[in-house]
């Protein structure tokens, strides 16, 4: 693993670039990052494969280093391919660089640009990583045993809906469903009244495997093109009445929402950490085990929950942090644990398949990743600065998440936003002539 | 609904088609089926859309009635339309029609062409609309509960694995995976033990509906596009020991299977039935509610179930019957009810989703669609004609589906079959050396 994704030049972090806004500390798209993302000058254009640069977006084809605009094929390359472009990216985009004076006819100012999905998503398989949310919302229901007995054995995954995935920015309506409400004798259609996001990340496959071949561990990461944020927006209510015995349905599958930029597995290489279970834990079962996962397998990356709710928005107030955590230390599996798994089985994984992590909240209850968490069940309120409560969200509220890895020695490098925001309900479409 | 899928002369039992075959009385494609599938001469040319007749396959562009080759595409034509393109093939197929001496070189033996998945797959969901079924399989964890309380409220579902939908006739490796041994300590990877298959129908979504706009149940039919047969393997021993609380995932994922042909709403119309709840049971909330659906809102289908051994196969010795339902007697929702359900949180289905219906066991336990029933949860094996028993499947079995409508006062139509062969597991992957 760690050949695949090692620290190299390009990670240097006194590289600066000629892009002149890439080298603000401040910035999340430093020379050193080069995420991946789908951008068109207008909706009646097809979309283009771009990296993010400072406030700016180059377009890939235009500067020559590939010869055509699809990110699904461009994800399907060999790590050493990847790698190679990597580095071409970074000695092009480099202060001093002689491809200056022509790539920079192939800048677009990001503010510019629509950005889409960051490819054609396959199959989108949701994880449950999130050992401190798998435990403190297993409480909310088995005080007396929160974490069941095949957690700490499986990664624990299911299949979610990859047609209403939609891209940062989107807006979505609030759900309609089935609530049975305590003591009631029958369900009624409502809108959800427990509307919750979940702080995720979104693992996007590069290169598929055949199937009936599972991926071994050490392989796992050479399927793997890299990383979003992703938000897999969830109705609570909906959820508790519907999801015994086969899992979550319509409580999930109205909406999730993932940013625009895929961060690369060769841009975290600097930001890979041990991963080692706590004292008295099982040791994963062989297929799930490596040396170069105990080694390396984490990924630190920060993540942050900012909500920004109609009333501040009016008031013309930003969005406020609502919960920090860490992928880190909030997940129980490893990226290439999720992998081998998906895939032991003889499952194939597709290109552009997005595997979402789990809700990643931290050991603290103000780490969590999610409202059902950070209000202790609907039961205690959260306060915003200017005096509004959440216990779920209420129309008209917006969702950032936002991720960032940091190491002493190297250059930050960050995510981007991955903002949606609630709508009204639709009107009820129960048939009341019939 | 009537209006949309009624009873028109391409039903009339009398018709004949001058394709010879189509005529013999146990042909499951007479004239009066007319299903649309996708085949090809050979592994390096596009697919191409056929329909069946007889022992034969009529290309739709050559004889100009489409102009294209995608299904997806002709999937989303308006019900009116695919009314008109029906009449049009019932009136060139029939005995006597002007169009024989030039649709006849459009055709090719069904025996010459490989036939593929039906179209391309969006999104796949699998309901669990058998009541039976739900009932027994209830029985073996929770004998005083076997159905949960939301069951006769919601049309339960759950997301499945796109990707590992294959056609009849593909070959599938029997699934690695975790199982707990009952009083086990830790689980182990093993291959499966108690493999088995599921007795489905395949709902086809031909036209889809957009992003937070529910689809209210009289409109429900006219995004059907039709019906498959369908298998939805599953690894029992993995099942119990993952599911909860998420659902099933590798237990399911690693293969299903579905028949080439697609038979039409407009096919099925002779064989719609009254869809009445039995007396005393809560009705549908308004959502999932119609006149038209109580009306004529089941469809009859009989299934059959048949199983090939290895042993079999090689004394040369068909396929045995080893169980019978039918899906009006083993439904507890309607395709109508399902759709209108899947979409009344917002959710988009796509153009190619595919519904599974869930297991369609009927109400006698010989009726069982799969081998957890047959065999009371691997307690009592089934024994064949040539005295090989079953709990489970073994490698090299070969499951069969057929599906069939006969009504008095029409021709019978048929699903072709839905055919797929267990492989020994492949070797393990688990990392012995690290």
């Amino acid at each position: 693993m760690s050949a695949l994704y090692g620290v190299d030049e390009t990670h240097d972090p006194a590289l600066r670039s000629w892009v002149e806004s890439a080298n603000d500390p401040a910035c999340e798209f430093p020379i050193q990052n080069l995420p991946f993302g789908r951008f068109r000058e207008a909706a009646d254009l097809d979309w283009r494969i771009g990296v993010a640069i400072g406030d700016q977006v180059l377009e890939l084809r235009r500067i020559g280093l590939i010869n055509h605009a699809e990110m699904n094929r461009l994800m399907r390359l060999k790590p050493e391919t990847r790698l190679e472009l990597r580095r071409a990216l970074s000695a092009g985009l480099r202060a001093g660089s002689g491809q200056q004076a022509r790539w920079r006819d192939a800048l677009l100012p990001m503010a510019r640009v629509q950005l889409g999905l960051p490819c054609q998503i396959g199959d989108y398989t949701d994880f449950y990583v999130g050992i401190h949310h798998a435990t403190t919302v297993g409480k909310l229901f088995r005080p007396d045993q929160p974490l069941l007995p095949n957690y700490k054995w499986v990664p624990i995954g299911y299949h979610g809906r990859a047609s209403t995935i939609g891209v940062s920015g989107q807006d979505f309506v609030r759900p309609m469903g089935q609530v049975m409400a305590a003591g009631a004798e029958a369900p009624q259609l409502m809108p959800s009244q427990r509307l919750d996001f979940e702080l995720e990340l979104g693992i996007f496959i590069g290169r598929p495997n055949a199937q009936g071949q599972a991926i071994p561990i050490e392989q796992a990461e050479e399927h793997v093109f890299g990383l979003a944020l992703f938000n897999d927006w969830s109705a609570r209510d909906l959820q508790a009445w519907e999801y015994q015995p086969l899992g979550p349905f319509l409580s999930k599958n109205f909406a999730s929402t993932v940013s625009p930029w895929m961060v690369t597995m060769e841009a975290l290489a600097p930001f890979r950490r041990a991963f080692e279970r706590p004292a008295g834990d099982p040791p994963p079962l062989p297929y799930l085990d490596s040396a170069a996962q105990r080694a390396q397998g984490a990924i630190d990356v920060d993540l942050e929950v900012r909500l920004q709710t109609a009333a501040m928005r009016a008031a013309g107030q930003p969005a406020v942090c609502i919960s920090r955590s860490n992928y880190a230390d909030a997940a129980y599996w490893t990226v290439a644990q999720l992998v081998s798994h998906h895939s032991v089985n003889g499952c194939s994984l597709s290109n552009g398949d997005l595997l979402g992590t789990g809700t990643l909240s931290g050991p603290r209850p103000d780490q969590a990743g999610s409202l059902l968490e950070l209000s202790a069940g609907g039961r205690t309120p959260i306060t915003l600065p200017n005096g509004e409560q959440r216990r779920f969200l209420e129309d008209g509220d917006s969702v950032e998440l936002h991720g960032r890895c940091e190491r002493a020695g190297y250059r930050a490098i960050g995510f981007g936003a991955c903002r949606a925001t609630v709508l009204p309900a639709a009107s009820t479409v129960a048939n009341e002539t019939d």
